[in-house]
């Protein structure tokens, strides 16, 4: 009797294991920007750095702070002079797995992403000239771009600049993950509450939108919530009203709040949600219960390399 | 010729030398605050946590900041609602060798000081209260603070907290920089600029306020900079108008800006405006470029284990 209940068990865990693709240790890298370890070290350290912000206090890591999650801990973003900005700050963690970047996919690439915040007036408040200047009054910076881009005349250059973030964004990954072990062949890595929820995700259909390495298809689904109009605002198209990227789910436990808003404390509550709203189901407590277990075990740990704080150059 | 030169060269650099304390791994530890490795990987925890701020988004490290010199950048530091206050942030580092913190000395230990910035409305922001319903609601902290504080009932208080940070405090020190070495007997560690400012710093007095390890006497003197009062506004004696406790000297060219308002950029003018009004002597430019040479000397690195951003725990 135990010997049949097991491989029953096992043949189930592996059916639903097949749903899912396991997390490479890198993501694709685009052919005009490889991954050089002297690109990651100074995409590491301009990650850091607040003087790439108008104020000089706000660096990426205080919105996509890497000691939490890649979060900020806020319903919404606070930026460049307290003010709020209208959505949740994602995770950058894994963020080079995603087929396009912010909740409305306005940026195809990690590249342009960065872009982004650096200008936004709610975020770093800066100016490519400004981030220009200030670097290359640095000289161990001016020396740290010249060895990644090397063969370049003037490295130093806004574009190289969120080459080199991108760079560093595309090593933090969490291959680690409980989950991940999991698809790898670890039957061990998973508690039976969260392989009971891996089957739920699976039945009812979560998967026809988190999929892929991720658990994000890259495409826009109507999530009709508040008055964000999401990808319409980048289309135009009425079609795209109240669409939203489906965003990743590794490290969604230690993400909270969620949604674009950041408006739903509780992962169950935000499973519950999107049961609902997404498949007109309505799920039980056991059975959301069941699922968020199972969104735990999605939890890595960023590479300790990418966690030690750089010694960030003084200008002279 | 040549050996009579090294010779009068070295007898110099011993004579003055000897006026200078190196710096010990440790600073002196108190009775009540054992610096237990349990202690120190919490207090490195609640240092780079935003949760004990009320917005979640502040931590120690947001206003010293370990990958920039343990400051934050700014000229008058800028906290809880974008607020500036009225002083610039000194660095955390070595700070444990200082006999009193602030520049007003208004606190005697890293304990009693830490609990200062938690609770400035212009800083964090919070309550002692706020804080230990924050971290009881944390599993994992609560394990850790019963590890740490072994043998207490409810271990989880604000007292802790704060004696956990100034653990943590405790081994930011660096005795690595090249000054440090010097002292220690490599006399190649400075060149021969740096070590004639250290002459210089010495024949003009500065070392009659800025001396033992960390380069301060932990007293206050008179300097009539702004409507600041200083010392006064702790002690109300009117004889402490305008004084303030001498900063410690340790990585300075890593923390411009400079004096208690962060009114000066440049190390080579707070040098000379030292000279004037401290000592009443005009320094030449290149007598200020030797001096600064010298402190620049004092730049060590910070333990690369208290740069390792921890992986902080989520609330259930
Ligand atoms: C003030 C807060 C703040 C700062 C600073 C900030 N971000 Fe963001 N970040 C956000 C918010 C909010 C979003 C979502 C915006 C949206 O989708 O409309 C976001 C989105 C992203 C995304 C997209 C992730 C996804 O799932 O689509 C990436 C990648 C990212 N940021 C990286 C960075 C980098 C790199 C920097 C520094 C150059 C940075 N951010 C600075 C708040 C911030
Ligand atoms: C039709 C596509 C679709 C389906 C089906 C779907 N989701 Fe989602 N999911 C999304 C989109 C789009 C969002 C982003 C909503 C927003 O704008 O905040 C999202 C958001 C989430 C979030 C919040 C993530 C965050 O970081 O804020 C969780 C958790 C989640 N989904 C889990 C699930 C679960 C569990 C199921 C099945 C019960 C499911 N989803 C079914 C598309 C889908
Ligand atoms: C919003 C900015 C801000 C935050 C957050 C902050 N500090 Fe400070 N810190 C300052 C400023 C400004 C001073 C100087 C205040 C004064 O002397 O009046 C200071 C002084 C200090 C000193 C005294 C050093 C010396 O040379 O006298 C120490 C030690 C210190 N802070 C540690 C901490 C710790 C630990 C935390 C977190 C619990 C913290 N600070 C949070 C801005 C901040
Ligand atoms: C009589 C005591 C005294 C003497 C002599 C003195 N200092 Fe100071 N020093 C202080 C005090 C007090 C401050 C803090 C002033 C303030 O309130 O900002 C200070 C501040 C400084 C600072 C700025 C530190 C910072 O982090 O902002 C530097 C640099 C400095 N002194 C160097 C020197 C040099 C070099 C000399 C000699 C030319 C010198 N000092 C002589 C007491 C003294
Ligand atoms: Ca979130
Ligand atoms: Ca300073």
């Amino acid at each position: 009797e135990l010997f049949s209940r097991e491989v029953s068990v096992k043949s189930v865990q592996e059916d639903f294991r097949s749903f899912f693709t396991p997390l490479p240790s890198f993501p694709p890298i685009p052919k005009n920007n490889s991954l050089t370890p002297e690109k990651v070290k100074l995409g590491k350290m301009l990650y850091y750095d607040p003087r790439l912000s108008r104020s000089q206090l706000i660096s990426c890591n205080t919105c996509h702070n890497l000691s939490i999650g890649g979060d900020d801990n806020q319903k919404t973003s606070i930026g460049h002079g307290w003010q709020a900005g209208p959505r949740n700050a994602p995770t950058t963690i894994n963020s080079g797995f995603l087929k396009v970047q912010f909740w409305d996919g306005r940026a195809l690439t990690l590249e342009e992403q960065a872009a982004g915040p650096l200008q936004a007036h709610v975020e770093m408040n800066a100016t490519p000239k400004l981030i220009v200047e200030r670097l290359k009054r640095i000289p161990e910076y001016v020396e740290l771009f010249k060895k990644a881009f090397p063969g370049e005349k003037d490295p130093v250059t806004f574009e190289n600049v969120t080459k080199a973030i991108a760079a560093f964004e595309r090593t933090l990954n969490t291959p680690n993950s409980p989950f991940n072990r999991y698809l790898l062949g670890d039957d061990n890595a998973l508690t039976s509450e969260q392989k009971e929820g891996m089957k739920l995700f699976v039945k009812y259909g979560c998967i026809a939108c988190h999929n892929g390495p991720v658990l994000s298809d890259g495409q826009f689904h109507e999530f009709k919530w508040n008055k964000d109009l999401g990808r319409y605002n980048v289309t135009k198209n009425p079609k795209d009203k109240y669409k939203f990227r489906t965003p990743q789910l590794l490290n969604v436990a230690i993400t909270a709040p969620y949604f674009h808003d950041g408006s739903v404390n509780s992962l169950e509550a935000a499973i519950k949600i999107m049961a609902k709203k997404e498949l007109g189901k309505e799920l039980s407590n056991i059975e959301a219960k069941k699922i968020k277990a199972f969104l735990e075990s999605m939890t890595g740990e960023v590479p300790l390399e990418a966690r030690v704080l750089p010694e960030l150059p003084e200008k002279n």
